[in-house]
This record gives C-alpha cells, sequence and structure tokens, in this order.
C-alpha cells in the first residue's frame, strides 16, 4: 500500500465523520492546501504536536484512543475561545511498517471529530522512526473569549472537576487496577465540549483546562495581570470531588493536589461575574488585584505545577 | 529558562517579521488560538510535519537554514493554490538542553515569512528526543487554482527549473563541495513566490514542485484525469538547463533525470492554454487524454519518481 493508496483510505475514513454536506468547503484532502469560505466574521486556529513518550504511550493506549484524545485536545482550543472548530488538519509521521495502525489512529480522530460535527480536511503523511502526530484545529465565530479580561472581584469558574485523568495514569505507572474508570478517562478523556460554549456567554476570561488548575488558573492570572485564589473548601465541595478523593486516596495520593494538578481533562476554566449564576459551572476562587504571588490557596501563596508537556 | 521565558523570546523574534500593523489579527501567539478576521471570502490553510533524518539533518544543515526551508515548504503549498499564505502556526518539539537552537530555527522561519509578509501567530512547544518541526500555513483569498482543472490540448509550464536541491544533496551525501550554489540552494531553497501568483492568473491546474516534475506532474494528470507528456527537448532547452548539466555532469548524474527528479524546490508546476504566452513560465509537456500511463516523457511510459518523504 504506497502513500495514495493509504491517503484514500484515509479520506474514506474521514469522510464518515463531519457534516454531511459542507457548501463551505471548496477544496478538501489531496490538493496542496484545503479551501473553505468562513460562516462568520473571524477564523480561530490552534495547533498541537504530539510526540511518542512524551504526550502518550503506546504500551498504555491503543492508537485508536491515542487519536480521540490529541484530537480532543485540538479541539478543546478551539473551543476555549468560545467558538466551535469545524475544520482539523492532521499530519502523522509513522514507521511506514506500521501502517496498519495508521488507521486506528484516523479512526479514533474521525469518532472524536464526530461527538461535534467537524471534520478533517487535509494533512501530511510522513516517515519516521516513532509515532508523532500534529493537529491543527479551525474554528468560525464572530467574536472569541480569551485569558486577558479577568477583572477584580470576578469569581474563578470550572465545569468538570479535573482528578481523575492523573488518577488513571498513576495506576497505569504503578500497573494496577484500582478504578477502570479513571484508567478510561486518561487514555481517552470525555470531554463536555458544550460546556465551552455555555462558560463563553458570560465569562470575561476563559481557557482550557490542560495543563491542570494551577497551571491554568496562573495563566488566566498572568494574562489578566491580576491574581487568583482558589479555595479549598469550594474545590471539596464539586459535585465529583468524594468519588476522585476515594480513588486518590487508595493510591495514597492527596486528593486536593490530585484534582489541583490532573492535566489533559479538557474544560473551561473561566472568570465571571461574582454575582453570575450559571447553573452548569462550579464556583472555585476569586480574582483579585495582583500582590505578590500569581496563584494563592485559600490566601496562601501556592507554586505552579501540573502537567506540562515542556 | 522556561517555557514561558521561551515563548517570549519567541514573540519577540517572530514580531520583528511580518505585516507591522495588522488590524484582522485579534489574537496572536499566548492564548488556546489565534484568532484573525479574514481579508477575503475564502481561507486556505496546509500542514507539515517535519522529522529529523526524514526532512533535514543537522549535520548538514544549521538550523537557521532548516528553519528557512521547512517555512517556504510550508508556504509554498498556500501559494500553490494561488493565493498568498499571510500567517503561519508553528509547533516544535525538540530536546530542552538544546533550546539555545531554537531560536536560530525561529530566526529562520521569521526571516522566511518577512520575505513576503507573513507572521507567525501561534503554535506549540513539547519536549522531545529528536527535533521536529510542524507548520501551518493560512492564506486568505477569494478563489483558488486546483490541480485538478487541467484539459486536454493545455500545455504544461514550470517557472524555475529544479535540478539544483538534488544536486546540493548528492554533495552533501559524498561529502564533497564542486558547486556551493547548489549546496547552498539545498539547505534553504530561494523561491520566486512571486510566480506562483503570476501562474495563477492563467492557469487551469496549479501545484508546487514538492517532490519533484515527475510525482507533480502525475498528481496533476491524476486529479485532472488525463495524461501529461514531458518533452526533453523543452526541459533541455530552459535557460537554467545548461548549468544544471554542467555539476550533474561532474557528480556522474544524468542531467535530465536530475531536474525530472529532484524535489524540495518549490516552485508552480501548471497547465494553461496552449495558446497562452506567459512571460515567467517555460512550456515542458502537454496534457494528453488519458490513454495508458499517467505520464509518458517524449511519448513513452515513464515511472513516477522523485523526492517523496514517505
Amino acid at each position: 500500500m504506497d502513500e495514495l493508496a493509504i491517503i484514500e483510505r484515509l479520506k474514506e475514513i474521514f469522510a464518515r465523520a463531519g457534516r454531511d454536506s459542507d457548501s463551505h468547503l471548496k477544496v478538501g484532502i489531496g490538493d496542496d492546501a484545503a479551501f473553505f469560505t468562513p460562516r462568520a466574521t473571524g477564523v480561530a486556529v490552534a495547533t498541537d504536536l504530539l510526540t511518542e513518550g512524551v504526550h502518550f504511550n503506546r504500551q498504555w493506549s491503543d492508537l485508536y484512543a491515542i487519536g480521540r484524545k490529541a484530537t480532543a485536545a485540538n479541539l478543546a482550543d478551539i473551543f476555549a475561545m468560545g467558538v466551535p472548530p469545524g475544520y482539523l488538519l492532521v499530519a502523522v509521521a509513522f514507521d511506514p511498517a506500521d501502517r496498519e495502525s495508521i488507521f486506528e489512529l484516523a479512526q479514533g480522530i474521525a469518532d472524536e471529530c464526530a461527538l461535534i460535527g467537524a471534520r478533517v480536511i487535509g494533512g501530511d503523511l510522513s516517515r519516521a522512526e516513532s509515532l508523532t502526530v500534529s493537529m491543527t484545529a479551525i474554528g468560525e465565530g464572530d467574536a472569541v473569549v480569551t485569558r486577558s479580561g479577568a477583572q477584580v472581584g470576578d469569581s474563578l469558574y470550572l465545569a468538570a472537576l479535573p482528578g481523575r485523568s492523573l488518577l488513571g495514569l498513576e495506576q497505569l505507572r504503578r500497573d494496577l487496577v484500582l478504578d477502570s474508570e479513571s484508567i478510561a478517562f486518561h487514555r481517552s478523556p470525555k470531554v463536555e465540549y458544550r460546556s465551552f460554549l455555555d462558560a463563553a456567554e458570560s465569562a470575561t476570561s476563559l481557557c482550557d483546562i490542560s495543563d491542570g488548575i494551577l497551571i491554568d488558573a496562573a495563566s488566566l492570572a498572568r494574562s489578566s495581570s491580576l491574581s487568583i485564589d482558589l479555595e479549598s473548601e469550594a474545590l471539596r465541595a464539586h459535585p465529583a470531588f468524594a468519588a476522585i478523593a476515594d480513588v486518590a486516596l487508595a493510591l495514597e495520593m492527596d486528593p486536593l493536589q490530585t484534582v489541583l494538578t490532573s492535566g489533559e481533562e479538557h474544560g473551561p476554566l473561566f472568570t465571571a461575574p461574582a454575582s453570575w449564576k450559571g447553573s452548569k459551572a462550579w464556583r472555585i476562587g476569586t480574582v483579585k488585584a495582583r500582590a505578590g504571588s500569581l496563584l494563592t490557596l485559600d490566601g496562601v501563596a501556592i507554586e505552579e505545577r501540573g502537567f506540562s508537556h515542556f
């Protein structure tokens, strides 16, 4: 099977996902570039590069799960601007001897795209010794919510509480199974994409929880030139905290630290006026004027730690 | 130097290239995604993934040249649609111990972008054992020229004659210097970007010569469901042929095969009506109805061989 035959099969896999007919897509897979006419006045673009051993581990996940997870991370970057992604470019470098597994990866990408009606419209194939995946997600919208709009007095909110991805990873590292749900979640997180758009309606600043609450809250604070105080009682009161704490304690991990540092979960972390009453978000902190530390937990300075890929 | 400090320095390097002020760029480097309002009714996007040992060799090129070359390849994909690229996303995975070299790479990217007023507006950084670079170029235009519009009776044209990149590569492989100009060209090709837009004004089909004349002419023929006959006399009559042939013969390489298979040169290969008189393009073949082989040379079937990265 040569490159052209691989591309034909990939086109079939990707054709099954996405919009059935799309009059805005003028040129798709197979030319020098894809070409579309945007549905809105603005276009959001974000790129991710994932390498074996850093972003994924083929001993712990199959390529289908890796495809879903990589896609989720890239789509979430666009959702985190308050805009729905519609298109994806996918570039893959892989060992040609291992080409069947590329179709598993593609199926994972296609299935994650299908959840939100996004479509792969182009990409690149190359040989390499280890697997590398690069994705670029594209969204269309008239306006976006950035990380830099938080105001003193705003509250900090999230929708889903992180924790499960780190618990799953820790079990994979220790080669034990205490809670299969969190292992499955680490391999391929179930992302509530809609929650980003709900958040964007009221958010003054917004980002995706990709590196964990501490790193991403610090990023909002830095971009907005403010401080953020996280409230441990509010975090512990989140409806999902108890189940996460149970597994964390069984693994002899600190429940609050688990929640604060688990990454690759992909949900909205955002600021909104303290008076805001969102039904699908949970208040976990307060935006304050910058005075010393970027980030505090119950008023005490806390280090930015989490799930960085660098 | 941590990730944030690296990103700050990269922002400075990229800020020096590109449009001085750009009212269409609403969100640049540093948020979850970049956001812009297109200047035209359509958007062209293309992605490339380059890995060490396949697309570049750090023993033969410094990172500045690799940055220029990678950028040229990606920008040419957008130009090959007949549209000028304005924005670039760059994702890099690299060994953190080697981070100074990332700034050399970035300077190469910025300098190549500056040639055409393009700008890096976002990206991703990750650690990895070997260097991997992924780029996504974005262009804006109201219409594009695809690979699929060639008509029976059209002629095949190119602007610059390929050959030098392969001659340069061969000297690097053999560790000798017969012609330093072609070695420099292999490390970082000088692309006549404007020639793509000139070609697009009259082209019925158009692509970039990235894999070599044979592979790319076959691609035009395949996409247009036609055959293409290349004419060796026309190729030999190109003003650049003699100089390429001299170096090829000194290296005991076949001059015509060198011209037909040299890749990574990046110039327009296109079809246009036979009656067309373009001053900056050279006629090298004829589009015929499909009868057997996709590609012929002087009427004799010829295999698609060239500079594939797969």
